[in-house]
């Protein structure tokens, strides 16, 4: 017996197995060899070998890094952190021109809730949109290439976290606050609350020709929080819905303050009526902003109540139905559509708020669903169920959308605050993984110090019985992630030559400066491995400038094979950038200390990458 | 059958275990029990089980991004990005007074080849050193921790790339530079290059007691570039390596300038010969520092040929040889300390190169080993192998350290820069895991267009042959790295509760807010789930300032239980950072413009996170 618990421990061979093996044979043997995922260990889920790729990319908020992480799964590898809201020291994103003027000195921002293109309800893998509740702006991720190529500050905001959710054909995303403020963010006395303090709801109409968004209209709203959002979908198409805490309208202590009222609301809204208003015109222009106030034009807006202080509202793949995750509630509560319809209808009102009308609850209630403490977030999968992560049972709880009966529930560690499934917000969901996106990593992996990593758990959804698989650390901080099918998404590596390209040069022969009074153009090339910033000169690497010069840096990367990065970076000079095939990048630097400074590639290119330098000379005036 | 697999499903099993149980009885699983990792399956020797812990801890150089990376061995999980020579929006690193002072305005750093702190020639877990390629700085990262507590700039120096090695007993470790300027990087025409330009080599003084570094004297050296080194251990304990190319003394073209000579040098010094030499007042002080001139001070270092620009150079376990992977050479050199010694000795010298005496290259090889196109990096196991990366082969090589003999050879994906085995570059090596640090990922991962990852290959090298397992991708860009057994880093999750901290308050009692003329200093608290900045005021979550003040947030975190890390970030403010258990950072913030700016809390902390919040109202002047 000794002898076997040793072998249990190594291999991780569950006894039962053992046995069934003896008295089956070698059938049972076979049948392992050929079983499909369900019958793989864990290890073998979520290995990809050398060579092949990963099914999935999971796409992450990461919080307050300001940045998208990129995963790959079922390995739940980190792909790729692409930068979008906060400078990036290693691509130079915030550090050469374009990236640097669109970042607009910002140096910090808060990633929340990435949202995948839709058609037809379903990603469409052509761009990313997120939002940033730091310092309330926007931004495009271009999904051919994974780069940020628009970021809108947005006015009259604080705080747009309840986003970004896209509608289902991506006629707009909408961003509503988190925190209520002045409108222009101007001063005003707490005292003054309830009167002048205001969310805002902010439609952002993506422009995929130019991978740009724009600012479209605005929305004045209640003096509450907004907290998590969905688009209607199918029969509830034309509709959003976003959560709400502190209804209370409490101005201090909002743990205790914003905790009283045992319902808070989700806000109904249809967005196609009000685009429809803002188009004929009933708006008031504020800070440059077309916005619409509801209490002057009734009918597109409407309040459901919802138990208590719910953080995630999450519309079923059919559109039927939009779920409440009560984060001080034991309850998951499930709303009908179509019964909201037609209590709008009848009027059936159980009062106003802030001059919006209260639907009557009885009215709407499908049904509540007892999934235990701390419910936050659900997402769907293709069978007609519903996963529900608890944050304080540190659970995820799986559960039967027409029956309502709760099937399994799932230990996590530690405390869910979202969960993503494959295409779990789409109106297509995939079936087979969940990811609970984890609060607290505690003892799950080896200890770095006080700052722990956050943590994400990989489940199998594809039987009756959810199963763990593996667990991943990550850096802060996903908050929401949206998986997507590998397939859907097309890259380029590789920019084309475009003779056209303003400050491009795309042969050594080509590359020269020019001077026009203290203003130097280098107009050079990197390849590997060597720059030429003046094919005439006996040292064509270097830069020879004066003191007081402003140097403006314009290289090409000629090389334009898959993966061949070049890096530019001035020792001592508190300057680097990536430069990818086939791109042109500019750095302005004001040389303001005569010296002798390296130029060198940043980016190991070849193997003669540690050769591939030159020199900024600058001779004291 | 259904049943069985169901089972399957349930569990995880090893065919080949459950067929050797059966043919050999419970002999053979006593065997297998305590078999070594080549028995399972590639899938099940890198899955770590969620509750388990990787072995391992991977420290790798985050190259141009300027951070650690710390990954778990064999899972190749990313832990955590350790802040250290850029700033981290994330945690607020380069944010708050303290790190942002540290961090001296710096937005970008290069960080190369880490270096755990060693106790007779093995890692002992203490500190991580670390150089900044970009901007002339070294770095001590405690591993208590895994905070970055000092930073110096070196002054004199252009690119320390050629680090950081430390010596057997971390007496010092050693920072020499890849680029060559003029002392103190003044303006020189590269005329004067071999004359006016100088490499120089930086010993660096750790204090483990205060967690800090000192710069203890510099060495002048050749106007060469100086790319890895390594420290002598047991017989050649005093003495370090660094490899050298362009030792042409090219201005331009390196690519083609710098590789004309057949063999360039191995730079052989006794450092502990130079600090008496430097205590002896054998010293010119430049800028501040004791500057060693060996030309003036000879006997303490020498030049060994070696074939072709080598770019690492790495002393076997015992010490007794070291090897330089000849980048350009499809060779890899062993050299006899032994006969080194002995041809210093007999002054055995072949001629002289910038007034340092030439070793006899015969006399000093012990022999040539044929690996192939592009050696750079070279480690060590536990039974007298060596294994080698080649860039252009995109190999890792195997061969015997006795016999000089290639044992085996493995493909990797693509082009091999530096390599990293369990304590492969110690004198007690583990011979389990080794990882190559691969340049080009291009197919190897999901594409996210034109910014690939970087690429990490696990190798089990338990076996005689060995065995590619894994790869991970990684964020740019990883130059070397050490893997150490977990069981050696001791870390703290919790900071103590110090009462006699400055700016520190512990109760939410004790909160409150001071004003000195246009200063007003918040002594405030963050716990699960509120802000507490003044006890006495009706809203002790609120700061009312002027427009024109200048405002310290001092912000103690008095959660003092493991991960529950808050977060500080003002909506609108550009400014965040995080707060771990136990903590007290501080913001300074200039409110330069009336209005009102939301307080939140930027990490999830509890489930009433998002309830923690806070107003920083501003009245206008």
């Amino acid at each position: 017996m000794k002898q076997l618990k040793v072998l249990y421990g190594i291999t991780g061979i569950a006894l039962g197995l053992l046995v069934a093996f003896l008295v089956f044979g070698n059938t049972a043997a076979n049948d392992t060899a050929n079983s499909d995922a369900t019958n793989k260990s864990n290890a073998e889920k979520v290995y990809v070998a050398p060579g092949e790729l990963d099914d999935y990319y999971m796409m992450a908020s990461g919080g307050h890094s300001g940045q998208l992480f990129v995963y790959g799964l079922p390995s739940m590898r980190l792909i790729r952190q692409v930068p979008v809201f906060s400078p990036d020291p290693a691509t130079g994103y915030g550090f050469e021109e374009e990236s640097k003027e669109m970042l607009g000195g910002y140096k910090w921002g808060d990633f929340h809730h990435p949202a995948i293109s839709e058609t037809e309800g379903d990603y469409d893998g052509r761009a990313l949109f997120a939002t940033d509740v730091g310092n309330n702006r926007a931004a495009y991720v271009d999904l051919e290439t994974f780069e940020t190529t628009d970021i809108k500050e947005i006015p009259n905001v604080s705080g747009p976290h309840c986003a970004a959710f896209v509608t289902p054909n991506s006629e707009y995303f909408f961003a509503p606050t988190r925190f209520s403020v002045p409108i222009g963010g101007e001063y005003a006395d707490l005292d003054e609350y309830s009167d002048t303090y205001k969310g805002v709801m902010t439609a952002l109409k993506p422009d995929f020709k130019n991978n740009q968004i724009d600012v479209a209209f605005q929305v004045m709203l209640p003096p509450w929080s907004y907290d998590l959002s969905d688009a209607g979908k199918n029969k509830s198409d034309g509709w959003g819905f976003l959560s709400t805490y502190n209804t209370e309208e409490a101005t201090t202590t909002l743990e205790i303050n914003a905790s009283q009222n045992d319902r808070d609301y989700i806000v109904m809204f249809n967005w196609e009526e009000m685009a429809k208003e803002v188009e004929k015109g009933n708006y008031t222009e504020v800070n440059g902003v077309k916005m619409f106030d509801p209490e002057e034009n009734s009918g597109s807006i409407y309040l459901v109540p919802a138990p208590k202080s719910p953080h995630g509202v999450d519309v079923t793949p059919d559109g039927d139905y939009f779920v409440a995750n009560g984060k001080l509630s034991p309850t998951t509560s499930v709303f009908s559509v179509e019964k909201a319809k037609e209590a709008i209808k009848n009027e059936d009102f159980q009062g106003e708020a802030q001059g919006l009308p209260v639907l009557n609850y009885d009215s709407v209630i499908d049904k509540e669903i007892e999934v235990g403490l701390g419910p936050l977030h659900t997402q769907f999968d293709d069978k007609g169920n519903a996963y529900t992560g608890l944050f304080i049972d540190s659970q995820v709880v799986k559960w039967n959308l027409d029956s309502g009966k709760v099937i399994d529930k799932t230990e996590i560690s530690y405390s869910s605050g979202h969960l993503a499934a494959v295409g779990g917000d789409t109106t297509n969901p995939g079936g087979e993984w969940l990811v609970s996106l984890n609060k607290i990593s505690k003892d799950q992996y080896l200890s770095v110090g006080p700052s722990h990593p956050e943590s994400m758990d990989l489940i199998d959804i594809s039987g009756e019985k959810m199963e763990l698989v593996a667990n991943t650390p990550s850096q802060p901080e996903p908050h929401y992630a949206q998986i997507i099918d590998a397939d859907k998404i097309e890259t380029t590596e590789v920019a084309e030559k475009d003779t056209d390209r303003e400050n491009a040069v795309w042969s050594t022969d080509d590359a020269h400066i020019e001077r026009e009074g203290d203003e130097l153009h280098v107009y050079g090339v990197a390849l590997r491995s060597r720059f030429v910033f003046d094919a005439e000169s006996d040292r064509p690497d270097v830069v020879e400038a004066k003191e007081g010069d402003t140097v403006y840096f314009h290289i090409t990367n000629i090389d334009q094979d898959e993966d061949i990065t070049h890096g530019f970076g001035i020792n001592g000079y508190n300057e680097n950038f990536e430069i990818q095939p086939g791109y042109t990048k500019t750095l302005k630097v004001e040389v303001d200390e005569s010296g002798t400074f390296p130029i060198y590639c940043t980016n190991f290119c070849s193997a003669l990458h540690q050769e591939m330098t030159g020199y900024l000379l600058v001779e004291p005036k």
